[in-house]
This record gives C-alpha cells, structure tokens and sequence, in this order.
C-alpha cells in the first residue's frame, strides 16, 4: 500500500510508456512532483494537444496536425522520388541522416497477414494513387530486413512496376565502421551474396 | 525539422522526465501515438490531477493528497517509533521490505547551507512539536550515507535527546548476498569501523 492513491494512479499510468517499468515510473512521478511540477504540466498539456490534434498526412500518412505535412508542403523537396518506411521513426532517422530530399511514404507496419494486415491497412490505394499521377520517376523501398519487410517490399516493388515507375531497394550489409568479427551472420550472408565487382 | 510541430513539442516535453533523453522521448511520443492514445491520456489526466492536488501531508510531509496521509491516518501502526527517511523514495523502499510498522517524518532533502537548506526548510519544527507531544519513544535515522546524510542524522540526534527521545541509526556495511569483492572500499571501511563482537 502506498501513502497516496493519486501517485499510485499516476505511477501506474505511466508505465504505459514503452520501456518503463513500475521502478522508473515511480521516480519519474516523484521527480516531477518533488522538482518540476511545471514540465508535468507541460507533458499533460502536449499530451492532449497531440493525441486530439494530430492525424495522418493525407498524402504520405506520416503523423500530422494539417491534412498535408511539413515534408509533403515543402516545395524544396524533390518530387519525383519517393521513399517507402514501415514507421515514423524510419523516416526520423532518414531525415537526421540528411541523405534523402524526396518525398516519403509511411506504410505504419507492414504485410502480416496472421496479424490481419493488408494492403488496405497500410494505405497502398493512396500509395497507387500517387503512383498513377506519373510524378514519381523512382520509388525507394526502406522497409524493414525482416521476413514482413520483405514481402512488403516485393509487393510495392509490383505495385510500382504496374504504374512503369523504377523501384529500388535500399543497399543492406556490413554497416560503416562495423567490425567483421561483431556482425551477425545473417548481415554477413546478405554481404556476400550481394556483393559487387570492383572496377 | 520534424513532420509535425504539435509532436516536436511533445517529445521535447517528455525530456523532462528523469532519464529520458531526446531519443526515447521520440519513442515514447511515437509509440503513444502509433499504438496508446487512451494510455496517453491517461497519462496526461493524472499529471494534472497529481499535481493540483498532492500536497504534503502535515504530519510526516510526505506527499499525499489529503492533509493527512494513509499512513500517519492509520490505526494499525506503531506510534511509539519514527523513522526520519530523506525523501518519499526512501519511505517506499522501506515499505516495501516490510521491515517497520511505525510512523515515518520525511525531510524533502538534508541540510546543505551552500544550497541555502536549513533546519527550517526539512520542516524540523513540524518534527520538533511531534517530539514533544511524548508519544514518539524512537526516532531512527534512515538518512544518507552521503556526508549531508550524515550530518542531517546528526542534527535530528541531537533534537532527539533534547526531547529525552531515543535516537538511533540504521546499520551500514556489507549488504546481504554482498559479494565482498564487488563491495567499494568506504563500504568496506565502514563494515569493519562497526564490527560486532560474536557471543
């Protein structure tokens, strides 16, 4: 039994959050009231301000308060390549790596039928319909190197061939600075077996 | 630049929490977003109902959102013995051992004059005149090993018996299944300063 049911409540809410467990959400609830009541104040109010306000992009379905977001507004962006992510956090990483200047599309999973996701699910008839346009010259496929990810990238790759647009896939293998001896071997497989001639 | 400004303040927001950087903040804005939006509310509701209405209670400062806490409220507690804890984590680790049935006084810190915390910002009054009503037969330190602690321990001892109560110290050294290899040399230090004679 704890000394105040209202702590208890807000300890218990908060290991909602991904990676906290009742340990750190206990000294989350303590710091914020012992030390910083004003950013408690701050989370609650964000909190709500995102979870009613921010939808999806109409066009490429990342989250977003307006119907169009930031990326698929810019007029700096080049639009006739268009990468394909399973998640936000994808594209995040993407767009700190500052290698990409193109449009996204954010599938929000990818193909599991045992899990009952389809291509409706991930929003591929919004995807065709920005094919069909024949503004997209080049398709990137960025989704993940799982079996899901795969499959996933086969089908848009399909998809994207039907519309006469170029898919690519992103290069997989021994990451930059990556020791032989720490990369799994699955890398290491998909390393060899893709490998190229050096000319 | 981020998609959306409503979750960069978000994220930026969740920083605030005690362990959290930018990027898992970013996970867990995606996350609540992606996959617990009535989580995220949750969350949000009880920060604000935590905040406006936890208070201290006014017999053992804990925080609690009554004038008195369940605890000092309790009929089945010792009220003969006090155990003075520097801050609420420290009363919950204790509760949670199950260890002690009497009633706790939480300073909210420890006495630092260079960060201005004086006897009268740990509420010392508060536990001078609950000293004096005679109930309390005594009082255990359980603050800090930290030089502070220490001396925080010692000044509360000293008001203690000032009040013909009791003072007493928990026992510091070697913890229990402590391997003595991995113990830090104070630890050690102070293990063997308070040995015990076997009989």
């Amino acid at each position: 039994m704890i000394f105040s049911p209202l702590l208890e409540q807000l300890i218990q809410s908060l290991t909602a959050l991904p990676g906290v467990g009742p340990k750190s959400a206990q000294r989350m609830a303590l710091h914020l009231l012992e030390r910083d009541k004003a950013g408690a104040m701050k989370i609650a109010a964000n909190l709500v301000s995102a979870v009613e306000n921010i939808q999806h992009c109409q066009q490429c379905r990342i989250f977003s308060e307006d119907s169009l977001c930031t990326i698929c507004k810019s007029e700096i962006r080049d639009r006739s390549i268009m990468c394909v992510v399973e998640n936000p956090a994808d594209l995040l990483a993407i767009e700190m790596s500052g290698t990409f200047r193109g449009l996204y599309f954010v599938l929000m999973g990818h193909l599991s039928p045992i899990d009952g996701i389809g291509p409706d699910e991930l929003g591929l008839e919004i995807l065709k319909s920005r094919l069909a346009t024949g503004e997209v010259v080049e398709l990137i496929l960025a989704t993940g190197t799982t079996v899901e990810g795969e499959a996933t990238a086969h089908y848009i790759a399909d998809l994207a061939l039907a519309h006469k647009v170029k898919a690519s896939r992103i290069a997989h293998g021994v990451p930059m600075g990556g020791e032989l001896e720490f990369v799994d071997s699955n890398t290491l497989h998909l390393a060899f077996s893709s490998r190229r001639t050096v000319d």
